[in-house]
């Protein structure tokens, strides 16, 4: 039979990050992740898009479109930009978490404004704090391609949670 | 090295769906992806999840929750949520489309209510229209466990084209 | 000058009815404030519309469409369906706070879908409860005219505090 | 009875303005508004908030908050948040708008993030086009305060139709 592709991939036991993630600051795990002393997620090599940079109040990932993000009708489905542009607006938010607090994200609210195709080439996706307040954050995250076209956007609302709140 | 793990999938060329659908209407369509007789999309290959029915304005698709699909904190990647929600929604709307329209996905806002788990087991997402005009259309989705309990739910937006509107 | 109108209307001193709410359930004030024992908030009188019921987990506000609700273009303002829309998700909520405890809408996704006029006659929005966690909440509202037919539609995240928490 | 405040406003016959919308692009429709040639929306009265200014892609709106915009709780109604969000976005498109074309919003995803009230002072809320389509167009709104504090922000979808697709 024609047509058939096939991929291979490798991931990481993803509870080795997730049980350092309480002792250090959200910006020194990012950190950590991005040089490599972390395993990244899982979901990262599933999709195959990874994290380029991290600052307080950002966070940054690339994505090369392939045909195994397609959907039916010949493009990239609107689940992986979704996907980047969470990660993106959820990373951005826990680079200004402090050790011991962690988030959640209650919401992803995407537009999707053109198409992207193998052709597109290399996609980016930033991610910014918009709003930092005690219990909640607000971020948003531009998916552009090489050109700085914009692609999709996103707000996420993350919900702030603190050992303490555990107890 | 511990904690390697490591998967391998297939999927079919997506451009045989594609170049299929003009020509039928968008329930036919879908049925005949349901029945195999056209080769799903990519995506669905590379998440693993699988369409379980459709009817006119609903479509419902199944996952069962992997560590490939995590994120770094050991659940569920929001980006997998909005894969089938945006999926469930999508497929909705087309299931009203007579032959020669097809749709765009304008955005999803998705609301991320639990943690997904693999100890949640199979999770099953039904997509619905809302409101079917002749220029756009609203379809919600719902996400929810073997139990019925509501893990996440999304509404999307959208816009529907002619054939003729092209020339 | 020709196509001048007028409008005069009351309102009554809203810190009345604030003062109470920490003092009862959400159900029981809701409900006082439907039998008129407590003074309703003032953006009622200003956009002139009314609670029609509450119950646990649901609230129905109405409205009869007037010129003084346009926009430029001959019909009633989005702001106007959003103002409805968050009333009632809003309340659906607070019917399900125990005293001592109040919320706070994060945030508004509204979807209109049909025109509103003054021929539309008067029009029903009906919230209810999603999803009711610790913290947050999700509550979804509908628009309808006389006919049922859905006009818009919106869901609501609210966050919810106890006076515990403020100490 | 003690507590009881009244207002009186006037407004102007809104379908002036409508019959000369079709025959003027979007920003001279928008700046003979503010210059007073045309008579501005009902609802500006009703809410009694003004345009400050519109350019190619922006449109300001101002409002000085008052007590007869409040809900229940002592504060500014998500409402009239959502209002100026809506109009703010909504006039972005429209200043891009040739004659014979107009639009309609399809939704308005608002977060709310800082409380208002009279206290706060006059508010200013800003739209601006993020994506301008053949068909559609997303625009986004900042309300902001005297310092340029964001309380809260918003996205707006529109679809954009013009008067030979009527025929």
């Amino acid at each position: 039979m024609t047509g058939i592709r096939e991929r291979s991939y490798q991931w990481r036991d993803p509870l080795a990050s997730a049980s350092v993630a309480p002792t250090v600051d959200g910006l020194s795990y990012m950190q950590a992740m991005m040089r490599g002393e972390l395993p990244h997620p899982p979901i990262l090599d599933t999709l195959d898009f990874e994290l380029e940079s991290v600052d307080v109040g950002s966070a940054v990932f690339r994505l090369r479109p392939a045909e195994f993000h397609y959907n039916p009708i010949g493009s990239v489905h609107g689940g992986v930009y979704a996907t980047l542009l969470d990660s993106a607006a959820g990373c951005a938010v826990q680079t200004t978490l402090p050790a011991g607090a962690w988030y959640t994200s209650m919401g992803l609210n995407a537009k999707f404004l053109r198409r992207i195709t193998v052709d597109t080439g290399e996609v980016r996706c930033e991610g910014r704090i918009v709003h930092r307040g005690g219990r909640t954050a607000l971020a948003r995250a531009e998916l552009t391609d090489g050109a700085g076209k914009l692609l999709a956007e996103a707000t996420s609302s993350c919900l702030i949670m603190r050992a303490a709140e555990e107890r």
